[in-house]
């Protein structure tokens, strides 16, 4: 037996190759899926089955993809309208060789979501390990607030399921969660990808809680939600174009990427570090650090415009368009051939965000400087160490909550690096803010520099 | 938290890279260590601590290799005279961010041999997995015979420490074995690589013994020891030089290759497939095809004479030279450049040995041809699905027991693919045995195709 | 300015990448052609032309598949009927920078044949390089035998473009010809890669003919004319489907394999070493070293059944597979998976081909042992170094001329090296000749160790 | 006959390997020589030769290095007291198969130099290539100035050898330099890579003067001489450590880095982007880009500090130290893990440095903002596309400079991309100066936004 696990950086997403004897399965493929035929080939093998956990929101499920390579058949939860593949149910169970997996339907964070028990027939009959989608993650459960309206009653089948179908399958099943720490489909995901249902059993603070509490706990329980979710409802539900078809962004010289920003509306997407973007960029340029761009490209991307990458080298084009590409954009049009060293070199215009350390921040607010300092963390972050005084608006929703600031002073990002915070910095200049300015530095140390006596305003989360 | 596993196919050895927060710790490396400073470095993390769980048999174990690039602490068991490192004991803990390693004296495959039992702070106080070093490995336990006058000391040691330490982590810690299947180091290990305590307490074999049977199991237990266990042990106690100071085999032309072996007595080792070495290979060489090579060549290589590699490709004869190096045979000097096409080109002569598939060798036993079946898999093996007529001869036994065989009958050898038939074969024609020919097929189906009536003549195991 | 060569071995087909500030032009693209693309953008460079020196006849053009990636523009001499592409006329140039590629019409090799002189306006204004395609080769000029009712005009027209147009050049001028040594498109190509129109005016011994002596040499030239060239001129005049969109053979185990062949008719391909092949293949298996596939294939392999291939490992397959994709067979359908050791696992039957070396094939000789050698290199090897007695087949003929050889006589196949000795030995076999041995041994050598008084036989050539 | 060419980037170096049946020479080798050895293995050959055309000046030979793995013999002019190796002298000829290399003494550049011609004797016998190392080079000659008394002496030499020794090989050779456009060897060398004697006899300007030019012009010709050039010249002279014994830089956290700055003098170099610089970087840190590093370094850098690097990725901080050794700098001993986001994670302190375009530069020079413009390009480019008004100082000459530079005055640096610009800044702000900006931008477009009437001063080149 094999069990091979394929880690998506940036969306924190394990898809999994397991297999015996010559055939396999892949459990949640993404869309560039060669990977799964590598793996199951260096073990002999041919991939005859791809299981989905469930419609996934965060990237775009590579079943058709991984399908046309290599005829495997798909299969997913069948109370939802897929437009391909096949239902299955709760026992069904499907061999490769000494292996078997046998479904179990755990709806709670959709309602057609499944897990997967994996049997050794070579060793004994209960689960060595478990594929739990979105069910049951290291540290944490599943969110339930995809249909609003359908909160209570998923929540309340998370439960049932969870105690009913997951914890009995034995402490000394392994899980193998969809998702890992700093994935969006979670909130307090452990920073450890190991696990097992008996650990859980015993440390996940979400199975220590009775059904009421765990049950007022999720429909409590605040998310992020971003636009392009729909997006991926639709392609994970109906399809997407095969990535063979795509063309891959091509290099364009300063002055042609310069005429495409001014003559066709290219989106410019700046991939490089928070410092280097702060000290040049391009006019109008939205930043996303190539580290953040695959969990936040879908706050900020446009799915409709052709879109122009800025990267320190043509690798890191690749990547972006790669990240890109996983969450459904096949907009990358061009890249900026040379980087910003060519755009210099062309004499064309720059523009610069001044950045500004914890401790300068720090001396600037006690010299009550006049400025505003945006934290943009997630609430959590926010709350756990505060950055008085500040306003707090979490990245994911500063496009809409921009109308809210006032432009008649300046604003300083902040976050726990710099790379939200350059990325928010970069979405006022987008929106003509004059005065502007990024932290790099963390509101962590920030806070220990701070000066008593100050609160701060909370506009929202 | 991040684990990584490192494995050395053929050997089966796995060894661990372990960290959190900066600082890693690494577990029985190898010789060729560069792999686990890259793994820690992509976590931006800083190796300070080497374990070895115990003093390895089959291998050379790589902490002095390590120590010198990153200046990190080697700690071993303290009841053996090591050269180098640092003695532990039950109890002690080193802690590596949020994670502490405690070190869990547990003597039985070896007097001095530690497991360390891995806590994630952020979360639990128990075991969230376990390193076992040979102690527990999957589906089986460690063997207890390298010290032969202390066989039953050591038994009972490992009876103890496996339900008086390992089985109370509880049945959530995941077990990090230093073996997978096919090791010299175990007998009956899973195919299958991830466990629990949990799931060998309920389906390891001989965890279901008592006291009294798991002795007795133990002591009656058969295990192959290589001569080149001795040599592992005196590397492994004492130190052996730094690999960075060997050079690597040179390319030799057909004319210098045989001269070095007329006039400098080179060893030639041939890594080929059987097919090919049945097909065409230098007189006196040495067959053991590359997938073999790092699990069989403690057997058959001498560590005293200079080697001549012969393999399909460059990088086979660098792969050769890694799996050798990883034994301790730093004697690769030459290999053979152009492999067997320069050979043929340069009009050199050759050798063959003349190769059957199963459906024929059977037929010639039904026509009885006159000649002796060579049975040269392991005595499990060979009990599970006899070969007789045949005589059966474990492949690392051979070398001793050649004499026991008769030079006046054609000889054929047989395993279950070729693989260790080819090396058998290549030994009796090093030792001038006239008529040999290998069987290319498995005895799992020569067996279905046998004769009825015939039975075997046991020679040894 | 950069200029970068792409080999493609074993065709020993040479294409360029040239260009200058962020433009480029590849000259004769193979149609795996990503690497263009990465040769350009490592120096910042979009490529914007792709010139076909000439219809090619040994492999398939990758000038549609480059275009679709790059939107160049295809460029090719005007008078042949391309299905796509624009047509070039004597003197027209194109831009790239600073450098100018001036089109010189040179028919002869085929009517449509273009040169491009390379001209450095930075520097000077003579050509400092020119690209040849198949008119002027390093120590040869290209063959005129492509319409063989045109042999003499064509000759006439090589000779005129020679003198006339690529001498005039000056001797300064680096050559850069579509082939190196090896190729079929030469006959007495130069080891030597490079070379200047200076050097071979004085040492091209085509060169030093007169126009009469020129032109009855080139009437009087034999070469190979392999059945896909008239597959290859199709392709390359009218186009072929983009490789994006063929599906890569899949893994098959033993039994699927075996099925295969005997149900659905599969051609198996064997690429691996002559001494594995002799050793042990599947009965009716087709030999070609994976180092002759890509010159060879094209002589053997049908266009019209599904192929299974057969390497010691799945990377030789995937490279087995490009080497066909270049040559326009797209028929790989299957591997198998594991090679022949999984072959042998599985029990199924293999047939072995006995090998000899040089020495022992005199000896047999000199004992008179009844045999017919059958030498199957080229006629000028074949010449040079003569195997007496032999019977001299060229290999590429073998197919046409097997039923001139009588089944009643033992052959044994004989090359420089054992690589077309084994094609020759599987094709006698393929068509059941019952007693075929290989000599893996060079000729060469053979001739050396001669017995004096006999005399070759010659069949054919 | 085969012929490598190995590119070192930024020494805008080429070595070579060139081989025949089974024997090869190296020319040239730089200190990281593996690809000698593999380039040789792929050709099935053994160094035998490695020839140094001269005691280089711009980088450490890797001579002893290469010969330490291959047991080649070194060979080089005779007329220089080497601590290693033999000397050659005029007419003195090495065989490498059917190649000739024959030893042509061309003193000029150094007293010592050799040009090997490249005779192929299968063809012809004249040279068909010349390894020239520094006496001619594609669209130049080589230096004659780094023995300042002996100026005149070398010039006539230089002369001698070109027009008595290197013509007259023949037009059709193909020339092979040491070093190509960008190297700190040559003045005015071409782009193009790839000449011919017969092309430079034409268009190379140095090769039309007459003897008397030639000389003036060599003796008033004006070359940066680099502080590290005696070091390079000493260790090529004596020999310097081998590579396989040296530590790699060790990854150190943020608080780590920072201890070592201010505990342990450790010197901070930044091989980031210009922007990335300007936008954030470590107080004292000196910038030099990466691409600029192989050519820069030599200028700026102790050989006697520790040296600790800041990157974007661990693979630059590799690069950076790659290019540091090829220089003779073996004390890169930390770099920053993490990079500047784990700087700023961890709080501590940046400093910027603000970033002009060309546009904004042009326009407060209009407005008569007070500041001076510093121009660090080489002395040809300042004068082809003055920056007036503005200071020149060449970025080579700045450290001994830079008392010249009022400390009262803004000062913003220009070079044609930023690249140079950068390194300028971060000099100044080492030498602490307060008000310092950088253009990121071409003085070349600069130039065509120039007001009129304004004169630059020129301080010094």
């Amino acid at each position: 037996m094999f069990l091979e696990t394929v880690r998506s950086e940036g969306l924190n997403h394990f898809s999994y190759v397991v297999g015996d004897n010559g055939k396999a399965a892949v459990i949640d493929p993404r869309r560039d899926c060669k990977v799964y035929v590598e793996i199951a080939k260096r073990h002999g093998a041919q991939i005859t089955y791809i299981f989905e956990t469930h419609r996934h929101e965060d990237f775009v499920v590579g079943s058709l993809e991984l399908a046309r390579r290599t005829k495997a058949r798909i299969l997913h939860g069948k109370t939802l309208a897929f437009k391909y593949g096949e239902g299955v149910k709760d026992g069904d169970t499907f061999n490769l060789g000494d292996i078997t997996l046998k479904v179990l339907e755990t709806p709670g964070h959709t309602p057609e979501s499944i897990s997967l028990a994996l049997i050794d027939n070579a060793a004994g009959d209960k689960a060595v390990g478990v594929f739990t989608g979105d069910a049951l993650l290291v540290g944490d459960v599943g969110r339930t607030d995809f249909y609003p309206d359908r909160k209570e009653e998923l929540a309340e089948k998370l439960y049932e399921i969870l105690h009913r179908k997951l914890l009995p399958l034995g402490d000394q099943a392994i899980i193998y969660p969809a998702h890992g720490e700093g994935s969006v489909c979670g909130g307090s995901l452990a920073a450890r990808e190991f696990s097992t249902v008996g650990y859980e059993r015993q440390f996940n603070p979400m199975l220590a809680k009775n059904r009421k509490d765990f049950i007022q706990h999720k429909i409590w329980e605040e998310h992020h939600t971003a636009p392009y979710f729909r997006q991926m409802e639709k392609f994970n539900q109906d399809g997407i174009p095969l990535v063979a078809k795509l063309l891959e962004p091509e290099p364009a010289s300063a002055d042609d990427f310069s005429a495409a920003v001014e003559n066709d509306g290219l989106f410019v997407l700046d991939v490089r570090s928070p410092g280097a973007f702060a000290g040049s960029h391009i006019q109008g340029a939205l930043s996303i650090p190539l580290d953040r761009l695959a969990l936040m490209a879908g706050w900020f991307l446009p799915y409709d415009r052709k879109i122009g990458l800025v990267a320190d080298r043509d690798s890191d084009a690749a990547e972006a368009r790669l990240y890109m590409m996983r969450m459904g954009y096949d907009n990358a049009a061009l890249y900026l051939a040379g980087g910003m060293n060519s755009w210099a070199e062309a004499g064309k215009s720059i523009e610069s965000i001044p950045a500004v350390d914890v401790e300068t921040l720090r001396r600037r607010v006690a010299n009550k400087e006049d400025f505003l300092v945006l934290d943009v963390r997630n609430r959590t972050e926010y709350v756990q160490t505060p950055s008085d005084p500040s306003v707090h608006i979490w990245i994911g929703d500063l496009p809409q909550r921009i109308k809210d600031l006032s432009r008649n002073r300046r604003i300083i990002t902040l976050c726990n690096s710099g790379r939200r915070a350059i990325i928010a910095a970069s979405l006022l200049k987008q929106a003509k803010f004059g005065d502007v300015e990024v932290c790099l530095g963390s509101a962590k140390t920030y806070k220990t520099l701070q000066i008593p006596g100050k609160t701060s305003k909370r506009v929202a989360a």
